[in-house]
């Protein structure tokens, strides 16, 4: 048991809005700062660039319908005739050894994960405007207008729920969302809650 | 009116922990970060190196009266026949014009002011432990061993206030107290809370 809990941080945020790219490159610029994004379980078949345990874990049917059964997901769904969740131990494990775990998900399965761990704070990744959301889902050139309309139209629905998260973070530029999200880590590791024991410590001391 | 209103820090500690010098650093540092550092008004007469507005504002006793007895004040004390305190209407002034404001101040007045301004938020800064506490205060050798234990004795009574405050900030290395605090100031200025008019502001866009 670490003298310092760890934190689950849920990143959350309409299709579109970058999250997935302000994650990567906040890992890759900051590997050292003992946080550390969670990795889903799955029942799809393993690709060839998949790696067991680092893009995912893989499970059988069953194997997943046990981890349903005995309440070990955090949040779950089946999508294309396979289950995708977050499996709910190697998250509690991590933060009991102080480290921080992201978990990168749509709005949806973060309200719901941010119920099942203790403490746990939301982000929401907003657009710079609602504008500029629909130019970049217009040029990635990937999906037809009614795919796209109905992409906006659900933001605007996820939208709704932000107050239930407690922080915002507006991708207008990456290099800024990357720094102002790791302040947000640091600031919360800071807080007086968080921080009972070390409080304790240094007080024991007198 | 500002599209953002700022936040009122309230940076408190025991005497020796070190606030005043990361403060002077953090501001040395980072003097485009919009946020600055509260004036205090006082009655006792300008040393040459005062300048008005900057080190203090110079009120006459009829004055400060009169700002207490309009409520004006945020927290105000007697010290050596002269008065000290913090004028609320610079402070929410440069709130309203979405600057952070720091007031750099002792527990107890810390605790007072918290009260005085919406949505302030209290930081406390603590010495790495209290045995590091003494020796700093002992090494400073400017007062006696008597003086130095009221003064610890005072700390560990202060240290008793933290659940007021919302985070701590260890100074054992003064870069990391200081990119610490910033971190707070950066992470609070992304709260939900504090961003109604900017979220407003993106999904009107819609």
């Amino acid at each position: 048991m670490s003298n310092k809990q760890g934190t689950v941080f849920v990143v959350s945020g309409p299709s579109g809005t970058g999250k997935g790219t302000i994650m990567e490159e906040y890992f890759k610029r900051y590997p050292h700062d003992n946080t550390f994004l969670s990795i889903s379980a799955t029942t799809r078949s393993p690709r060839p660039s998949d790696i067991e345990g680092v893009t995912y874990y893989f499970k059988t049917k069953e194997e997943f319908e046990d981890l349903i059964a005995n309440d070990g997901l955090a949040e779950w769904a089946e999508f294309c005739g396979n289950y995708y969740g977050t499996p709910k131990k190697p998250v509690n494990d991590m933060v009991a050894e102080g480290k921080n775990v992201v978990l990168e998900i749509e709005v949806q399965g973060g309200c719901s994960v941010m119920e099942k761990f203790d403490n746990a704070v939301g982000i929401f990744v907003l657009p710079p405007s609602f504008t500029e959301l629909k130019n970049r889902l217009v040029s990635r050139n990937t999906e037809t207008i009614d795919v796209i309309e109905s992409r906006l139209s659900r933001a605007r629905e996820e939208i709704q729920e932000i107050d239930k998260y407690e922080y915002i973070l507006i991708n207008d530029d990456l290099d800024k969302a990357v720094e102002t999200f790791r302040s947000i880590l640091i600031g919360e590791s800071q807080r007086v809650i968080r921080n009972k024991n070390i409080i304790k410590e240094v007080c024991e001391i007198c």
